[in-house]
């Protein structure tokens, strides 16, 4: 079978090495958010595409979900020596090392796809990574603090001020001019199935359906979504502000209705939200907590099963 | 006193950090050797400005010579397990720092010059730290070996042949466009005293001397050498094998002669080396060996006294 799964950062990743475990046959093709890129110290920065990579690589920091496992960060603070700016987001030095590469490979003329897969031949994740566009489009966030009224990139209200500020809109610069990269759609045409994984529904999946040709393809598509939201409350992260932002309820009913009946097929809620209903949806219920690996495994595979339902 | 140094790397370095010790009254500056410069993973290395400034700064790893002091190297590991090139090259963690913040700002436009003293505002030298030249003017050096006659860059043959490789000749890529850093020639102008220390003749100091402009801003100047040779054998570093390559002799005398009687006033050698004579250069012996910083100390008091029985 094949499988197209749309991803975030950490729950995405999470949920796809559980993908991964419960379906090794198949083949899995990975669209990542590229929306939280940074260039950093002139070092281009993909933090999703990177958490998946490494997650599914053995490379993560488990604990942590992000960033590398052994990581030290002498880098980071020979910067700081130097007084450069922002000292705020914490790359360690095997990070860097990803970094470094990318960034030379981008300035020799490669697009990030091809950057993607010459990582990922050391990384082996088992899975086909690609990145929504190669085209730089980065999400930018509209705040209000004692500066005034102002947009700051994404990482700087999400890592900076932990989204301690309420974001009064995002914008997601450059997705007009964005292209799908290469595979992307080929592989959305040829995917049996596609996957919503629990990653956050507005600045990671919401993100990857911005990009012009990404949602259209998917709508011919039996799609399954697992819900990012238990009970009122994000899996993780803090996905409640930016859906505040965006002025849709924190609930798994509401994050469903925000991609809409016409994208998502079938819809996995937790136990306690078992009354999400929306017509043209199969909504079916289970627990969705990834507390390990074969939690994030059962709930992979419930969503195949979900899809087994569609289809049947 | 003003004083102008020109320098390459280890031994230029170990000679200014004397020198600033007997003359810590006198105005120094350094106009530092870049020809030894590489662009590696995309990032901008000049390691011979950064042993002076590390040196001075108190950031040198002393016993190597070049190099930060506790220094770790888990980017270069991380690079080498992407299996990027060039691997021969040791860079550290401390030092990577350095070379990422110089290559933001030389994206940035900023020009070396001003590179290398925003990041001797850290390090605090005590000298005044110029490039030789804001233009990239890199040399390579000729060899021939299993695949054929070519020219590497320098680093290549210095540091991954270790010289073993006979060379047949050096180019320095770029000079013919290249200007005095701005402040060199100015400097230069202004200093009472020119000192050569004990660098490579050939690679630092003739580097140096071949920036158009340079050389013939020198001639006007008091200029005081020291050695780099002693007794028929470099002081430290591989000189003879880049002599060697020039038709010079590895000797106090035939550096002497390299550099010209029209350059050089006073030349300052061990006693082994006391018979070296040229006609219109004072020639002094003393010990020359910099075996800890009071013996580099002494020297350059010596290189300073016999500037002033020239002027004298």
């Amino acid at each position: 079978m094949h499988i197209v799964s749309l991803a975030g950062g950490i729950g995405g990743a999470r949920f796809l090495r559980g993908l991964r475990a419960t379906a090794p046959d198949d083949q899995i093709t990975v669209i990542g958010n590229t929306g939280d890129d940074i260039t950093l110290f002139g070092l281009r920065v993909c933090p999703d595409l990177d958490t998946v990579m490494y997650t599914l690589g053995g490379g993560i920091n488990e604990e942590q979900g992000w960033g590398r496992l052994d990581e030290t960060h002498v880098v980071k603070e020979e910067l700081a020596a130097y007084g450069v700016e922002p000292q705020w987001f914490g790359l360690g030095d095997r990070d860097f090392a990803t970094h470094i590469v990318r960034s030379q490979m981008l300035e020799a003329g490669f697009p990030l796809s091809q950057i993607t897969q010459a990582l990922c031949t050391r990384w082996q994740p088992g899975v086909r990574l690609l990145p929504m566009t190669d085209d730089r489009c980065e999400t930018h966030v509209v705040i209000s603090d004692e500066r005034g009224r102002r947009a700051v990139h994404f990482q700087e209200w999400w890592v900076r001020l932990r989204a301690s500020v309420p974001a009064e809109s995002f914008a997601l610069v450059g997705v007009d001019a964005a292209k799908p990269a290469p595979g992307v759609l080929e592989a959305i045409a040829e995917a049996d199935l596609v996957i919503l994984p629990p990653s956050n529904p507005v600045v990671s999946i919401g993100t990857i359906l911005q990009v012009p040709g990404i949602r259209e393809a998917l709508l011919a598509k039996t799609v399954v979504g697992v819900s990012p939201i238990i009970g009122g409350a994000p899996v993780r992260g803090m996905a409640d502000a930016c859906l505040t932002a965006i002025g849709v309820e924190t609930s798994a009913q509401a994050v469903l209705e925000l991609y809409g009946a016409d994208l998502v097929d079938g819809w996995l809620v937790a136990p306690e939200d078992s009354g999400v209903a929306l017509e043209g949806v199969r909504v079916a219920a289970r627990p969705l907590l990834m507390t390990d690996q074969d939690a994030a495994a059962a709930i992979a595979r419930a969503a195949l099963d979900l899809a087994q339902e569609l289809s049947g």
